[in-house]
């Protein structure tokens, strides 16, 4: 599969950082589906590096769709939509060749693809592929959100500080708080934590450096019963697609990690029920046990590593010469890259989401057909 | 694909813990790969529960290969290995039927399989099918160190307890670390801390409670230049099958989520080089950069939730009668399971990184020839 | 996949002419789907050698499901199946080690698996893997009834004798016909024309030779709209399992290649309706156009190569020696498998077709619950 | 998987007949392969309408690379070519909408696309699509040549008239064959009765009317050992790319229907050496036993229906009002199907076993590095 996720719902992906153009395939889309263009491009702005959190890079990353749409709505057949590069300054990256970034994926790039790779701006490990993961990905969660599924993101940490958490809200409190945070601007749960997570960063930027943090996502409107114990189970697939997003160094469900610390008595999640639904009065499994979804919200927590191209110089290699050197990097870079991924996190869990809905209830689902 | 992992190198699992047997099926064994029994015997102990730290239940686990094995080697063809299910006790189960054990598949089963689901024991979400998923990782482990490749797993957190990581080890000190774990008693890379976490455990148990843990496994002796960049990353693999064991809730590689904390300058793993060899000075990111092995060991966390089995009474609904109801568990159950999981965690990473082999270097590969 | 087949419903074979026992493992069915072990016995019954025409080995092909049921409906879980190997006379194949028999699987199997492979009686090449096949299909075959969907197959040909064809049946005589058809005699549509090839197949075994033959399969009830353009046309996936058994080397749809004598205008299948369905006049594109089904009869012919094991002398090379030389095969065999392997191409369509439902429609679709 | 094929090296499609563009995303291709744009040119004028045997629909099909490629070379990074729609004439198919065409995916597609489907011109069902597939399987094509493997496809046969087969040249004439099919003139092995074929399209074009007929398609150089039994055999995974392509209704192997006429003693290939390689005698399984390649050239041939649009009248039903009416197709068609088709199947064969070299030998076989 490689370049594809998903089996009932598939998504490919193609292009490089300064190349031509990069795009993305939605296969097994239902015929019927709305685009909703709208939701889309406010997704691709909320990735779209906005202040001086981020990059100085600017793309307006106008997305064409030129095949499985017709009249505004998906035909069933494979969806391509193409998103041009402009704003490329292959320059930059010349004198890079010889010599890795440390933490980016030059090294293992040139392990694997014996120097044919496309090293410039990062090629097809660019962050700026995520473009077009999250307009596939925006053009899907629009279809679920028709369907009663909503998911959102927000900044869980940056540095040493956190935000609230999603498990800390009400049920019914959690749609807004969902809502609310589509927005292109870094975007937080509670004001003044954000405020200080952004401190954080601009902090780490005036130094030339950069700094990691933690997105935390949530589902809700998930029907019961989907995902299966081995192996594809709802935990597997979402992990499996948020592992490929460049940075991500950890996945955690509910209360995840924090599991370690916990007793039995303290961290089972407990039933009851009003009569008609059965809920759990906590969530610490984050809405899945045993690989399946349990009608609670989904809650998944992403660690992103710093940006990996900072200022300082650093040591590394010469490949050609096998020798010890050093390197400073010059171009345009994001102080953390925690904010822009909300969006992918978002796209990357609407495919996962969307595929496992398709296999459970056939590929007419998503449509409401 | 569900109950199969794997492209080139495919199990598939099936069996329920009260069932007359389960079993696994290993497609894609390159033929001519001498199989280790007494391997696959040692990690099949490690699993078994043997002191106060585990379940009261006592299986031997004799398995047996009933096809793709002939005269001791692999002959190509699948091979499936059986192992049969002894000292069940299905009664402990028949009042739990309507009464969904809190934080166990109970409930979650009952969504998507309606009440056909063989609920005794937990059925096919019972940690009890990790035995077969043991024995054919052992069988593939096994054939991988043969190649050069040797994984192991310690107990790296028991509640507020934490043991030595292998990120702190010296590279030439890891393989006798890793060597040293192939105990079936529960395996620690610090002695003294592990003493305590064996007490938190106990602690745990004599209250009727049990505890969560955390486990660390490393890889070593992997190629560099395999995974994917988009969606088949060597997390993404790795992480896809240690989400489907039971209990796991989380899931970091390197340093994973300790990188929120971190800035760009100090998490950077730098290279260097004795002209031979490029290493990083660092592991920050365990391993693995863009999806790819770098040749560095492989380092990955995992987090493990208390077990749900408790002896405290607990909410929970009447299926049947949608109301509010209390439940005891009673029968044999692990007060931390976190210490029979490290073999479980050996076997998925070996199926895991041999299927990535196969795929990168063909179906011959793993024997050798 | 190799050894499995199908996406949302998978089958999965395992074992050896000679091993201790074979099976296949179904995963993805539907839970609480009524097993019909009738019905799976008569299929193996139609599978295994009767009469003359086929080979002296005879077994009980006594099938024990292990895992995926309970209380006689499946469970959701995978559903494993094991058939003993008993009437084995591995003696009679020694010889054959190092020549190769014409036709057969031995050569390929040493390029393939160098000399590991399992060579007595055909190891994992042999018909006898078909067994489990057919236990598997017929399980998924006879659910498939339950929703109104019929697959009958008769001999279509034995040398140069050929039978009526479902194409010349009106569709209201189609299910009658193809409930005909479950008989373990070799089954015919037109008596006489079935007698003169028994008759080809027992002049055929008086000389020590073997004949080859044809098949044609025929399923009804097919809903419309099921399969995909590109590249999982509902012919793709019926091909792809179909060429795998052993023997098949020619499949064709509707009329086939003798749509490569006929002019347009009349090969084209016209549409009419009576108001209430629609359909066509001819079927000469066996109900699948575009490789998605119109509702129309599934209509498939498959072409099975003469036995390779003959009592004849013949050429071929002694491996160890590089040099020409003879070989005798004795042995027991049948001198055409063109009737027993009706049983099997039933199998594979019900799998290919269920799973093709089960993407179309969801994983709970077969259960019709 | 639906719009894409093969697990190591997957081909995507995407695309409609009057849409922007169609296209084709090749992924894990081995980086450093020379893309030989000659080769791909010379694919793309077979498969177009060249003459008076085709359509009168004439495109440049210019493809574009817009990933994947640097300098030339594959980069191992998802290869994705363009090739825009110019000629189009969507009014010629408005009046189609309601009445669909006899024997073309018009009505199935209304099933499975509930009036979604963009129906102009066949939508991604079109011919027009296969240009895309033979622009991808020719650059792989061009990649097998380079490893000393050779495909190429002749008429086998239009209406009455057969073409001279494969299966009766000698192996060493056979590249020179294969050679002198690279034209874009309807290519045969007979020049005579290729001249008698052009007559049957001919006679067929001049009533209004169409004509099926039938390629047979040959590889060399494909190296032993090669695919599986169970169920992913060589015969399973062509002919599963072979009927995706629109209007193939039938592919063998070797003799294949001709075996059913033939006696095990006929039929069997026996073995000989010359003391350095092992071959047969005949070749009446088309180079495949057990589903294994076995060194000797793979034959199989492919029926290809008359093409489904002829002038004449016919009948069909209004879908809006499910009554009884007649349609008369105007537009641009082809008599005959099979010339341009021989390209496809090029494509088709290069990618099926392409992807099966590349799962048995690994990633980088294809490159030769």
């Amino acid at each position: 599969m490689k370049n594809s996720f998903g089996s009932s719902l598939t998504v490919t992906l193609f292009g490089e950082s300064h190349g031509e153009m990069l795009g993305a395939t939605i296969d097994g889309l239902a015929p019927g589906i709305k685009i909703n263009h709208e939701y889309i491009k406010n997704k691709l702005d909320e990735r779209r590096p906005a202040d001086k959190t981020a990059t100085a890079r600017r793309e307006r990353d106008e997305y064409r769709i030129v095949s499985g749409e017709r009249n505004g709505f998906t035909t069933g057949a494979p969806l391509t939509l193409l998103i041009p590069n402009e704003n490329t300054k292959s320059s930059d990256y010349e004198s890079l060749r010889d010599t890795p970034r440390p933490s980016h994926a030059d090294y293992t790039a040139e392990c694997k693809y014996h120097g044919y790779q496309d090293y410039r701006g990062g090629g097809h490990f660019s962050g700026r592929i995520t473009a077009a993961l999250v307009a596939a990905g925006a053009l899907v969660a629009a279809a679920l959100e028709a369907r009663g599924i909503y998911i959102g993101t927000h900044i869980a940490r940056i540095g040493a500080v956190s935000d609230d958490s999603f498990l800390e809200l009400r049920e019914d409190e959690l749609k807004s708080a969902i809502t609310a945070l589509d927005t292109p601007a870094p975007a937080f749960l509670n004001a003044e934590r954000g405020r200080k997570m952004t401190e954080e960063i601009l902090r780490a930027a005036e130094c030339g450096d950069s700094v990691g943090g933690a997105l935390e996502s949530c589902i809700i409107g998930m029907p019961s019963g989907v995902g299966e114990p081995w192996f594809d189970s709802m935990e597997s697939q979402i992990a499996h697609i948020l592992f490929s997003i460049p940075a991500v160094k950890g996945v955690e469900f509910g209360r995840g990690f924090g599991l370690c610390e916990m007793r039995g008595s303290e961290a089972n999640d407990v039933y009851y029920t009003d009569g008609r639904k059965i809920k759990t009065k906590t969530n610490n499994n984050g809405g899945i046990l045993g690989g399946i979804t349990s009608g609670m919200p989904i809650i998944v927590r992403t660690a992103i590593k710093p940006t990996p191209s900072i200022y300082t110089e650093q040591d590394t290699v010469s490949l050609s010469n096998m020798t010890n050197t050093r390197l400073k990097i010059s171009g345009r870079h994001d102080p953390a890259i925690v904010g822009r991924a909300r969006a992918v996190a978002d796209a990357a869990l609407a495919i996962a989401v969307a595929d496992m809905l398709a296999v459970r209830y056939g590929t007419d689902w998503l449509s409401g057909k």
